[in-house]
């Protein structure tokens, strides 16, 4: 086989993937999983309905890995009719874009019957997530922790005794068919606020509302062990790291644990500047790590309750225990449950993103100048009748072909070709008031990024179709980490807001929210060939339009690559035989 | 090109196709629809929910089309996330078997976003329908009627002034998935009786049943004019072809239309020797025309009424207005609504069968002796604790690859290459026994039959896992008709039963019962080079495990067909745009 010439960026793709290979080989593991995807029976909340399970779990198994590990996932779905690919959430596939689970963008979707096999390295400590990228999938319950360790002999600049895993999600009994075909009906059909918050799994539903002759025995049952409180042991005096993550489907969520302080150390992978709080503003698609000691009254429980934020919540406090051992682990605290903060406090929510930092010692300097701005408005809108998010009055959809397949195989006509705009009039757009948008159009084009230049992403909201209205958006982007260098409120000065953005310590993030009426600034190097999405992590808002997607010069991926990918299955599947 | 080698069959094969399609070439047309599928919120019965609509409408567009027309559905899938294949019920497909529509045996299943071409030749007047055969699709709504006339000039054996269809179904409120994840759970979940029978799509629920604080208004509402009775407008003295045709999931039915008598002409695409009855059974998957003089009182109107028979009815009647000209359409009769025959009486149920013989002057006379006999018995049985259906103690499954594909591409592996048993110990098995039948296995093996082979089916029915219970069951085969060479009660005997066979004017079917604690005796000439499934037309029942697969050399097909299959799509395309 001939030496492929090397172009510089193709030889520093290699040294990077060698010097990140060959440094940890010491302790790198390949780690194999076997899943199988079905629908079964559940009832998180105590209403019975069809969730789609690995394994038999929802939550999913969770993936526990040390940096540098190799994760292989032989993926089958034994769904009936239905397909499914699963994204690994904030691992950022360098040099595996195969490998993203994001269906249209990355990969067909897995059929019926079907084998997949995810192939990737965790190369970064930290709490990660992974989820179906499929339609509407994610609400029903696809979906489970990846928690990556530091290297053994390695330390972490903070200190606990144990380690666990809350996920936080909303849940609802409507299925993910009737939601989607309501979200694309005319007249729009709202399914309306979740019926229930899940603690890792586990919520309560209040049965006696569903009160019908015709409804089955068993349907909605507060007596199933499946749906009692989740339950977190605390041995008094110990300290714990909670790694807290949402994958709500809708909801912001402000978590606390009764009578606890939390101290923020990690978000999204990254050493935050410790900082101490009572309630932890968590945005779906977004993780964080807390150290919480157990330093209260031994001799009772407390709870750990979970608000809807942003949104005028109407449904009940999420509900666990934060059990004191040696106490009765489903002994009920007494004490009121917790009401969380003021809804639509946004100053509030406002001040805890921009109190997270990089941590001291652990600072990975942004470059202080970018190569091309893009500025994106984020807009409800109507498009031939239909309900719409639009990005620059682009409503996003995706491709039959994913975009990785079309651009590796040089189709034509797989995509619109035209690039979508950079930015939006915003000397003229009025951000706070209610308007039309009628020139939104919709559109599967993407942005071409030129690799390994500098990019700044400037999310900008608006009023929604609801006069004073403006909701809160948490964009995730697919294989990068992004610096956060701001927040500011009404609309963002191209000119003179850049000039107030935090080059010092930003933190680094992979998802991060855009609050109401405001906006977020964010720069990443485009430094990973692939396809990558970028989007609202609401499940409603990406499948209306609310994304957009970048392309970093696949071409230099490096033929070298570019065979892995091709017998990346088979080699796969020979580890596994 | 070589021409290729041509041994005898081929040569048959070529000639059968030629002379079929120069003798029509007059007035042949091609007839092309473009399809889209997708769901839709609908309330057939006033309960609203979710159904599988093809350009908006369930049952899907009708499909006219004159003996040798061409027809080419380009079917479009807009599901979200779930594939799609639609199969043309009594169309032989005739050298264009990939075109049968059934995922699995004939064709994988069509992606969301995927266009798929079918294309076929109509060869026969008469009813026909399509629908799903994809998981438990058809359920969910998407089918439709296929009505083939005889070419212009030609005449029918039998008069009348108008042509009308009917197609009756039951409907359930839960979805597909729902019943299908409870039939393969542990314990089994049986869905239950249907909430509602439709006739041409319309019923009625008693929404009063469902009374719940928690029910979205508008949930169930019988003033919906969607769910007005289906109102069938004769003029007094005209006489009617209705086209009766059955997809129901589950039930067996029978139908009427009050005080008036019916004249079966036609089933299943075939001259019936003319009877004449008040009540018609038919089963899920048959169809008959019945000619209706309307000759009764002309200044009221009457009912049409569909019961459930077979199994002990839990679902209303259901009802549909025979209206007589000028009477006002919603007029409803004030006489009692259609009762139905007593729902257990079987013998009753076995006459109607045994009446239906070819007509004279339009029988196409059987094979004398067949050069195989398989004997198929029915049975329920329990496989690692899951609840299945078995034909000869063997479980039907789907592979994966459909068989098409495997077969022509030489594809080892692909299914269970060991044919499954063509008889079962008629001996000593004891039919009217509960009986546990330990030994029962799933495989995906298949029946391979010699090209124009005669082959002799006799479906032995049994008791299920249900003391004192035997249900029926209506088998169905695709690529072909059978003729019906004799139904029995009890234990078929080989021997001397065959000696009862009517060889002298069965009547020609596709679908066809097998009663309780009965059989059914089928002979067919294997004549059709594919791959052609047989099962029982229950829903529930086929996805159980309920069927066989026959293959008919499919190596036989023909350089020239082959050739049409690889092209077939690229140029259905190219006549379409």
């Amino acid at each position: 086989m001939e030496a492929p010439l090397l172009n510089p960026p193709r030889v520093l793709l290699l040294i990077v993937l060698c010097v990140g290979i060959f440094s940890l080989t010491e302790a790198a593991k390949v780690r194999r999983y076997k899943w199988e995807v079905k629908y079964e029976f559940k009832a998180p909340d105590c209403f019975r309905k069809l969730a789609i399970s690995i394994n038999g779990r929802t939550p999913g198994p969770t993936i526990l890995a040390h940096q540098g590990d190799t994760i292989i996932v032989e993926l089958k779905n034994s769904l009936l009719t239905e397909n499914v690919a699963i994204h690994w959430h904030g691992i950022r596939q360098i040099g595996t874009p195969w490998s993203d689970g994001t269906e249209g963008v990355t990969q067909c979707p897995i059929l019926p019957g079907e084998t997949f096999i995810y192939k990737f390295v965790v190369d970064r400590p930290g709490t990660y997530l992974y989820h179906a990228h499929y339609g509407m999938q994610r609400e029903a319950g696809l979906y489970g922790s990846i928690q990556v360790s530091v290297p053994n002999g390695t330390k972490e600049p903070f200190s606990y005794d144990y380690d666990r895993s809350l996920i936080l999600t909303d849940w609802y009994h409507k299925n993910t068919y009737e939601q989607a075909t309501g979200l694309s009906s005319i007249p729009f059909v709202w399914v309306g606020e979740p019926q229930s918050l899940l603690i890792q799994g586990k919520g309560r539903f209040n049965c006696s509302l569903l009160a019908s002759p015709s409804l089955a025995p068993g349907t909605c049952n507060t007596s199933l062990p499946e749906c009692s409180p989740f339950v977190l042991t605390v041995v008094p005096g110990k300290t714990y790291r909670l790694r807290v993550a949402s994958l709500a489907s809708l909801s912001a969520f402000n978590f606390e644990i009764e009578g606890h302080n939390m101290t923020v150390v990690e978000a999204d992978g990254h050493n935050v500047e410790p900082f101490v709080i009572k309630n932890l503003n968590i945005y779906s698609g977004e993780t964080y790590s807390v150290v919480v000691k157990a330093d209260q009254d031994p001799s009772r429980n407390y709870w750990m309750g979970l608000n809807v934020v942003s949104r005028k919540p109407a449904t009940p406090t999420g509900l666990a225990i934060f059990n004191y051992y040696p106490n009765h682990p489903r002994r009920m605290p007494t004490t009121p449950t917790p009401v969380g903060p003021l809804w639509n406090d946004s100053e509030y929510r406002l001040a805890q993103s921009l109190a997270i930092k990089a941590r001291q010692g652990y600072i990975h300097p942004p470059p202080l100048t970018s190569h091309r701005q893009i500025i994106l408005l984020n807009t409800q809108n109507s498009i031939n009748g239909f309900r719409r998010w639009s990005v620059n009055n682009v409503s996003f959809t995706l491709p039959h072909t994913p975009y990785l397949i079309a651009l590796k195989q040089n189709l034509k006509h797989a995509f619109d070709p035209i690039a979508p705009p950079d930015t939006y009039d915003y000397v003229n757009y009025d951000i706070f008031k209610l308007q039309d948008n009628p020139n939104a159009t919709s559109s599967n084009s993407i942005y071409r990024l030129k690799l390994n230049s500098t990019v700044d992403i400037v999310l900008q909201n608006a009023n929604t179709m609801v006069a004073t209205n403006s909701e809160t958006h948490p964009w995730h982007l697919h294989g990068h980490d992004f610096w956060v260098l701001g927040y500011g409120k009404g609309k963002f000065d191209p000119i003179n807001d850049p000039k107030k953005y935090n080059l010092v310590d930003p933190i680094m993030k992979n998802t991060v929210p855009v609050h109401p009426y405001g906006w977020t600034a964010l720069r990443f190097k485009a430094d990973n060939p692939g396809v990558w999405a970028f989007h609202c992590h609401i499940e409603a808002h990406f499948y209306m339009g609310m994304g957009v997607v970048f392309e970093e010069e696949l071409r230099r991926l490096g033929s070298y690559l570019y065979q892995s990918w091709d017998v990346g299955i088979q080699k796969a599947h020979t580890i596994l035989n």
